[in-house]
């Protein structure tokens, strides 16, 4: 299969995988009979358009066809409208399910847009996507999933939660028959790695400093402290591993601050730790979700996660609890999610 | 798809299996499209087998149709025959890829016989094989996985380590192109729990003898203590999961006994644990792999993992470290594991 892909979004995640794409040609090309050309690039400040019959775009768009300054809403509109075009220009490759646009613009925790205008334009013009942006999923999982079936392509976003650990890949092929009534986890690197450095004497701000030169903390770093980021990643997982149909504001969420954060190093003085815990349970047949720091025992699972790990422990029926912990995190394994998406994509094709 | 099951062997496993299929019978029909009756069953003592027009074997095997005594030896032969009577007076339902053979019998830790035979004559006779039985994928990977080629059959093992944890699955499906480059791990949950238990005190005779109440361990004990369990699922991973062409005697092991665990109580006095470690790791193109008791540091993953719990950390290209733990094993989580693999061929027979 050769992919045509459209790049929405441009930033290091996009860099890193299109770096990850051509790393792994040789190997993508054996084992999976897959290779790749850039056709389109979109990012806020500029957009550019491979013609169908030319040659693959460069990784980067320097050489912008034309440059956009407006407001942000003229420039989501005109993203949207960029994806219209490039879907309809490369129709044969979207024809035959060779068209794959890679959203990776940032998540808006109002109400998911334009992430959400990018997936459905997308599947309107007959392109799978792959996404590592939480908000499609977490604001309007089952109205994409619906789209993408009528129009009979991928919508997937592995790189959502966890990065690259297939943790909705394992619960929605790995795990058949088994029902999953709840979940509980940490989810957020940035708060996980602060709790932990504060514990050892760190300020918040310079914690949160640390978090940010690392690149790891999100760009609105109030996105990570206030508890959106994990509330939008409970919100997401809830609605496609328990057939929830919540968004991020139905998570009831606290985030840290300096004063909260104070308490872990007092929490950890009696042998006990504060974690930024994510988790969910049904209720009859309601789905509740939190976010919120909590003091938890040795005992507990979540109390060995510390600094860059992620953890998520799924409470099921058939096979208890199964706990799936992510031991590092960085560009690669998010770039990484992308790169498995498309290699799902990849073995639908050959089917 | 209604799938003709061959049970060979009828222990605890096998038993709950069947019941598992009856409790999720709905689910299976609804859902998958599944489902299934037992047209044979075969157990060291007795065999039974249904003729292709007739109703469907009740669970268990009572009315045997002959009894047999003999050595171990003609016993084993004649299963390996009977896989071969059954799979021949069912092959219309082998031909459609209906035919599976369950195979449940103990792991023979000399050579993984007569397991490694009950696969190929399942396989031979045009049956997909499930089995929970480490012996085959720890002694013949290679081998019964293109036989299971060359015969277009499935050989699924999920339930071989951690249950029905979708380790081999999650390997397989959902990682794809990543680089498996060693791994670490609790395999063996009996000897897992007896040092957990000696730490409180408990002697070593008394905390394997609850064990072996509990149903967990081994019916030959020494299978576990002597590390041997363990051997054959680093063995399985490791041909699996790396490639390897390992058997369970390719593996340094050591096991723990009343001495060696008496050194567990003094580890925890100084904030340390004592467990029993499997891994394996690439040196140039060979796979080195140990089992053995190790003293382990408060920050080591595996150190909290106490109890009945298992944990495998798989170390990547990628991905970096990923780490997977079954928090709970039972005789339900075994019974899922051939569940799964069921619906795994499902699954290829729907497509």
């Amino acid at each position: 299969v050769r992919f045509d892909l459209i790049l929405v979004g441009f930033g290091n995640v996009a860099r890193r995988f299109v770096e990850l794409l051509d790393e792994q040609r040789t190997a993508l090309r054996r084992d999976f009979d897959v290779s790749t050309r850039v056709v389109g690039v979109v990012t806020r400040h500029a957009a550019r358009l491979a013609s169908p019959g030319s040659a693959a775009l460069g990784a980067a768009p320097h050489s912008e066809s034309h440059d956009r300054r407006g407001t942000a809403r003229s420039q989501s509109r005109s993203t949207t409208e960029f994806i219209r075009r490039a879907t309809r220009a490369h129709r044969a490759s979207a024809r035959g399910g060779r068209l794959v646009v890679v959203e990776s613009t940032t998540l808006n925790v109002v109400d998911g847009r334009p992430g959400i205008d990018h997936v459905r334009a997308a599947l309107a013009g007959g392109a799978h996507v792959i996404t590592v942006n939480k908000g499609p999923a977490a604001f309007a999982y089952r109205l994409l999933t619906r789209a993408a079936a009528r129009a009979k392509r991928r919508f997937l976003f592995e790189g959502a939660v966890m990065d690259g650990v297939p943790i909705f890949n394992l619960a929605r092929e790995s795990m058949p028959a088994v029902r999953i009534t709840g979940f509980r986890g940490i989810v957020n690197t940035t708060t996980n790695f602060m709790l932990s450095a504060m514990e050892r004497g760190e300020r918040f701000d310079d914690a949160l400093a640390a978090m940010q030169r690392a690149g790891i903390a999100e760009a609105d770093a109030t996105l990570d402290v206030d508890g959106w980021d994990a509330a939008a990643k409970v919100s997401a997982l809830a609605n496609v591993l328990m057939d929830a149909r919540i968004t991020p504001h139905d998570v009831h969420r606290r985030g840290i601050n300096a004063a909260i954060a104070r308490r872990a190093d007092a929490a950890l003085k009696n042998g006990r730790r504060m974690k930024l815990v994510a988790e969910a349970t049904r209720r009859g047949t309601r789905v509740v979700a939190r976010v919120g720091p909590r003091i938890l025992d040795d005992d507990d699972f979540l109390t060995h996660i510390d600094g860059r790990q992620n953890a998520l422990v799924l409470t099921t029926d058939l096979l208890g609890d199964i706990a799936v912990v992510q031991r590092g995190s960085g560009l690669t394994q998010t770039a990484y999610a992308l790169l498995s998406d498309l290699l799902a994509i990849a073995r639908d094709v050959r089917r």
